[in-house]
């Protein structure tokens, strides 16, 4: 499973070929906000995680050729301190959502209000910082459950393309990716690589995957060793799985790179997603 | 002067001729932020305003083209509640301002951190809705002077070409207008005039207008009584001024709707701007 690529900010996606109002139903969602959007439908929802024992919300955008046909879905996973709310309200990724045909779900990043002791002590672990682990360590591991949240109360069936921008290559060396896997997940560090992008992509062997990585050059937590493109490229080609990885003049980690790039992160998934 | 128009989220615009790095250094402004997007720049600004009586920060999207020429400015006057970021977060104009190379200057809704006794006791009234009026009541008229930082200790030069999303066209009928005049202006309506749009274009005798106007069907506001767009309309047909008003089914008064038809704004003034 590729998820775990991107701990910030990652865009994965998946054919859903069982997303209907059906199916959507069974998981008992209110419905928090709607708004139209570029034809479509810009909605927020909320339902109770069988997994995460707490209620969780999700964004959903869905495009106009939606109400007609069955659709897509790219899953993106936002990173630290993020809600289901910054992407879509910062990102500008209706536009090329509603042209190509694609489903877009932003689900939160960690459970909320489980009243974990320590929980918002810090914005690098507990809320907003989910990691997308599932935790094994005490006081953690009755909620944090993200992994299985994401890949399978989701409804993603099965990954195809795979992209990123501005991601926590490789967790297991950066101070991030340290504190919250000692956290979540104790000590062993064998235990760390099965969430790390560039420990998985050593023993991979599923599909061929076309992954396209984005990265701003100015990018402050580039500079301070958090994200480490660098481990995840080199791991790629000792394995011949295609990168494009391009490092852009100028950008930062905030959300007007986002934006700058999102279009081509979903025209990437589209070739696949439409196919 | 058109600038009332639409007090919420109106676009006004202007030739800036004279926007240079010189013009910008004399008024001594503070950078806050500055992020690549789009290849240009997205800044934030804060500055001491004389007219004002307190700093005040706004919104610049500088286009990559502004590095080699002057460039127009249009000039995007957010509404009730807002501040200098929620254009610049949320609309998604960055992309359509880089094609054209148009700079936007999104200043902030009214004066703050003045500690006047009231301000923060209402959202519609005070602190987050200046309304773009000068006050002429105790205890506002110290710093209320909207209209005047907006059109003269701003960069405006001139008007050419005016749009609105959702603006509300006829404050002088409506509760959110009556309610802000009355406290900003005093009960002598003939003073609220010089600030209500539909006032103004009757005794219009400025150059020609094109004006553009997008409001959402399923606006909330539309419904109750606020906006007024019929009024307008009448006024400008009565008076032969020529707009453009396109009743968007299904949208509503939030973000979603400007960010599906900024691009469209930007077009209509970049006809003007880079004629």
């Amino acid at each position: 499973m590729f998820l775990a690529l991107g701990k910030r900010v990652a865009v994965s996606a998946a054919r859903a070929r069982a997303v209907s109002a059906v199916r959507v139903t069974k998981m008992a969602l209110t419905q928090i906000s709607s708004a139209k959007c570029f034809e479509g439908y810009q909605k927020v929802y909320e339902h109770d995680s069988l997994e995460l024992k707490c209620k969780m919300r999700f964004g959903i955008y869905l495009p106009p050729k939606a109400e007609r046909v069955k659709c897509p879905v790219l899953y993106w996973l936002s990173g630290l301190t993020c809600t289901e709310q910054n992407f879509i309200t910062k990102a500008g990724s209706q536009q090329a959502a509603a042209e190509h045909g694609i489903i877009i779900v932003a689900p939160d990043t960690s459970p909320r209000g489980c009243n974990i002791q320590g929980e918002d002590d810090s914005w690098d672990f507990g809320t907003g910082a989910g990691f997308y682990v599932n935790a094994t360590e005490d006081p953690w591991k009755t909620n944090y459950k993200m992994y299985t949240y994401i890949t399978e109360e989701s409804l993603i069936t099965s990954g195809q393309s795979v992209s990123a921008l501005a991601p926590i290559c490789n967790p297991v060396q950066c101070p991030w990716g340290q504190k919250a896997f000692t956290g979540y997940l104790g000590s062993d560090k064998s235990k760390w690589e099965a969430y790390d992008a560039t420990c998985l992509v050593k023993t991979y062997s599923g599909p061929l995957l076309d992954i396209l990585i984005d990265q701003g050059k100015d990018d402050q937590f580039l500079a301070a060793g958090q994200l480490l493109p660098d481990s995840f490229i080199t791991a790629c080609t000792d394995k011949k799985i295609p990168v494009v990885f391009r490092l852009q003049e100028g950008y930062d980690h905030g959300y007007y790179f986002i934006e700058t790039f999102i279009t081509d992160h979903i025209k990437h998934h589209a070739k696949y997603l439409n196919a």
